[in-house]
């Protein structure tokens, strides 16, 4: 696949060097590892500077403060980020393990092994600090990487791809591994989503509109990191403190990350017990409300939801709230509103616990748990590589593992059929 | 997504059927495959009939006898597809399995079980028996299907699908969980191709313009089950019984399938010593060689290979061989030409054997075995799905485990972020 064109022959570099990269030690991954870390601690001024580029270009543009904000690295940030690659030398390596095998009835023995992808495409929107996430995640899993960080952030990413290739080159590894191509504009994305033999999977971070773009248009198979229109189901037996609690973190938490809840579902049965204290406290902690028209009947002060509020990401202090006749109705507007992340039913009835775990359809389905902890970190994989709503080979938070596919090793002594 | 369109609301109503089955138990499972078994065995004039409009209707538009075989049921055939069905009773049931779980350090117990994607799609052309197959394969895994089997099969298709709802129906499920879409025609397979919200995944089976129009076209996750452009090298090494045995046994025994050898490559040190014999069994055995400059020189008779010899999956008596300098050589041909589904290294030596182990990225990769062993019965999966090519999900031979995806369980006490 040897190419003059410029964007394929960046692509290929990557692949050539991925695929040594797949038999490299799990040693000389982490002294990677430790080498990006350090590169980038000592390159706070320089990336400090590129940055302030990119933030100019974005406030000549009249992007917005959230924009600005999620580009924005300063020193602190920079350490954190050298900080998560450090964290990602303790975790263990994916490659090589063994999945399962056996010795067939010939005497065959059979072993399926986990195996890096190749070169793993990512591409998201104006977060800088993704390019070093990503390159980390992939490398620990040795993979290479091909990242379009998008022209918003293209000067940070710059610097900081280069230092992650000198920080590989210089534990004597192939920097070309891991790739920026900012340089080829929307052309390079869009070229990207079609490169198929040279990434293997393609990861989106960001809008639901740019993932929607990328599942659209890409000929690469992609994991999707969904949106996240997380349901809190109040069941008729909650306790009263636990449904306050669980609700109030589950919304409050963390409201613009996509594990916050957005709807709120309360059992008929429970709405003259619990409602009124339960939109107290979510009020009270700057939560506006919409209501149907039942709790808006009990509740002074909600808004007037919508079919608009149901199927609504809010991301920010907004939440819908609505009465429901029983579980099965709960089940069905979450069949309907749903986008697969994460739904919760708070309840002390076993039964009814047991339903809400069969049959709802999401990646992570919980018990009396604030929907936060769908999480990489709290579940123990210990790293960020994003959520995936999809069922495709990964469901729910990723972890290093997912970022692998596997091998089967067959061992015979001549054997034919 | 109730809908007037008769294309979507057919998809739907297998949607919900689907849903329906995610939570049935084995036992009724297993009891609408003996149902469906039984069917096509007491539905074999009637399939036979179908079958023959078909077979009327491809001898008109001139398709050829190797078509022409795979479109043909007669009864013997039908009751090896009803046994087929009967297997999978045996097979465990995938759904429900627990991959992996433990306890945080909060309380909160985590655990990753199997559950059904879905509904499974399925393209396919001119072979009826899969209809069947794939049918009683999602309904093991708790999947719906919806099938395209092409119009060529369209006859004997739609009545495989009403025995097997009504074998569904026979024992209280819902029939509406299988489907065929043959009557949309080839609007309806590229329509297929573009229903995510209602088909979970997509798995093409036939040629490899097929294949590649399915993965080319569709956003709704694919499967690839792929081409086999299959090598065996022959090291230095080789013991030369091993040798001759597995590589004719890899070409011969069955070469119309991916799995099949394609191309032989030769250790120069071994080309003296085991090439003229190799040629000679494989000739005796009516294989056409077509040989590069160096075997040709040490082989009369050898046709003359060039690039399309390597790059081409005959899938027919026909065979590329090549000597190379070295293991590296052979790595790097292979690299270049391999479809990524077996390769496999007859050798004595322990390094050289680890070394392509490591070093080959296909699907399966073999020591001193033959090619047909890849094949999800030899590996004791015990039915055939399809073998997977891609990295993502499934790589090599797929069983019930690789029709499913799997959801977290969060149980907890009322914790909070």
């Amino acid at each position: 696949m040897s190419s003059v064109d410029p964007f394929l022959a960046k692509l290929e570099r990557a692949r050539l060097a991925a695929k040594k990269l797949a038999t490299v030690t799990t040693t000389r991954k982490n002294a990677a590892l430790e080498a990006i870390a350090a590169a980038i601690e000592a390159g706070v001024p320089e990336i400090v500077s590129a940055n302030a580029e990119d933030l100019a270009r974005g406030r000549e543009d009249g992007i917005g403060e959230g924009l600005l904000d999620r580009l924005r690295l300063d020193e602190s940030r920079l350490r954190a980020l050298a900080a998560a690659a450090r964290e990602i030398v303790a975790l263990p390596d994916p490659v090589g393990q063994v999945v399962r095998g056996n010795t067939l009835a010939n005497g065959i023995t059979i072993s399926q092994v986990r195996v890096p992808f190749g070169v793993v495409g990512a591409i998201y929107e104006a977060r800088p600090n993704v390019t070093v996430d990503i390159a980390a995640l992939a490398l620990k899993s040795g993979n290479g990487a091909v990242l379009r960080g998008g022209s918003a952030a293209e000067h940070s990413n710059r610097v900081l791809v280069r230092l992650i290739q000198e920080a590989l080159a210089s534990v004597g590894l192939d920097g070309e591994a891991v790739q920026t191509i900012d340089e080829f504009g929307r052309e390079g994305a869009s070229r990207l989503m079609r490169a198929r033999g040279y990434v293997d999977v393609l990861i989106p971070r960001g809008s639901a509109g740019l993932i929607s773009t990328v599942v659209q248009e890409s000929t690469v198979p992609v994991i999707e990191t969904g949106s996240g229109i997380v349901h809190v189901f109040v069941d008729a037996s909650a306790d009263e403190e636990m449904a306050v609690s669980v609700v109030t973190n589950a919304k409050t938490h963390r409201p613009s990350v996509c594990n916050a809840a957005e709807t709120l579902l309360v059992h008929r049965d429970a709405a003259e017990r619990l409602l009124p204290r339960l939109a107290r406290e979510l009020t009270g902690a700057g939560v506006a409300l919409s209501g149907d028209e039942t709790s808006r009947a009990s509740v002074d002060g909600l808004l007037a939801a919508d079919d608009e509020t149901w199927a609504t990401e809010h991301l920010a202090l907004e939440m819908g709230v609505r009465v429901v006749e029983s579980l099965d109705a709960a089940l069905a507007h979450i069949e309907r509103y749903s986008t697969r992340h994460t739904e919760a039913i708070v309840t002390q009835d076993y039964a009814n616990a047991e339903r809400f775990l069969a049959e709802v359809d999401s990646a992570v389905v919980m018990v009396n748990a604030s929907t936060r902890f769908t999480d990489g970190g709290e579940f123990g994989f210990g790293a960020e590589v994003g959520i995936s709503t999809q069922k495709l080979h990964a469901r729910g938070p990723m972890g290093l593992q997912e970022l692998t596919s596997t091998k089967w090793l067959v061992r015979g002594a001549g054997q034919i059929r």
